[in-house]
């Protein structure tokens, strides 16, 4: 199955959301290294929820793997461009997918996958988006990344549809809270936060 | 600083150990495989306790990466040898030594680094001696692994004192701790089992 990250979405990201991030780079970037991170960690997460799984241990592993590259190269920018350390605290999004996975086995495994699809495909329009808008160097580092965000969507796709599932209509139902939550208005910017408030 | 990892250890692996080992290859590969995976999970929660120390971050995400790659090359060796998967309970090692680690800052960081010291160090230790006691191919695997573990033995001791602190004498403790999980009677064998009981 060859999967369109774009097609994954049910809702494209509010210029408004753009405009934003072109005047916030610094926590753009900042929260960016937070993602990297926690992409990474689910993708473990998912290691050790299913470890009886090794070909979904492998291709997580090796996922996990390209996530840290990227948190390194987010790093390097941050320095590069002397921006000032500071936590943020995380956005809605992921948070609010969390709540929608199933509790119970095997919903829950097809769940997870899903909704990695969903958030790899989100980061990818961004990215694209992104591209158009920023200056260089930063518009070329974000079209250096958007392509393994657009085949990470589709691996998370392949791997939740890999032994017959049908998943067509839990992704609709995922897709339609991913969208709700990353555009409906959101106080908050983050690299996935919903339209300015 | 350079840093031999033997010279962390204050006792050496008994050899009943590497006896039960050689005869227990299945149980060492699967263990193997957790260990590889958790010693990722650990360098990344220091990515997120301590988001603010890119240098520390930089370089547990290229640890991460380097223990990642080896999970895939232990799972593959798991799925050549044909070894049907069982999930295992962790040995009483981490946990006994995460109890020695102290609760507040900034002795906690100097602690879980010198505590990933010692664990790649014994590891180290462990990977050597079963070179010379497992048979091809399994032998010349260990010994292709070997050389990373003592590698981040000493990363582990440098970020620790990489500020000047004085780190001598708390490594000598947790290290006493440590030979003590390593060696002392263990009914369970895994990968940082005890001498067998």
């Amino acid at each position: 199955m060859s999967v369109e990250p774009g097609r994954l979405l049910r809702a494209a990201t509010d210029p408004a959301w753009y405009a934003m991030a072109v005047r916030s780079t610094d926590v753009l970037l900042l929260d960016h290294a937070n993602c990297e991170k926690k992409a990474a960690s689910t993708a473990l997460a998912l290691m050790f929820a299913y470890p009886e799984d090794f070909e979904l241990a492998a291709r997580m592993s090796r996922l996990a793997r390209e996530e840290l590259r990227h948190f390194e190269l987010v790093q390097q920018r941050l320095e590069e461009q002397g921006v000032e350390f500071r936590r943020l605290s995380p956005s809605r999004y992921a948070e609010g997918l969390r709540k929608a996975v199933a509790r119970q086995e095997p919903e829950r495994r097809r769940d997870l996958l899903l909704c990695g699809a969903l958030i790899e495909a989100r980061s990818h329009e961004r990215f694209m988006g992104l591209v158009g808008r920023l200056e260089a160097p930063l518009a070329d580092f974000y079209a250096s990344l958007a392509a393994s965000e657009a085949r990470h969507a589709g691996l998370y796709v392949r791997l939740a549809a890999r032994r017959g599932e049908a998943v067509d209509e839990r992704l609709e139902s995922l897709a339609a809270v991913e969208a709700e939550l990353a555009t409906a208005p959101d106080p908050e910017f983050r690299f996935h936060s919903g339209t300015p408030a």
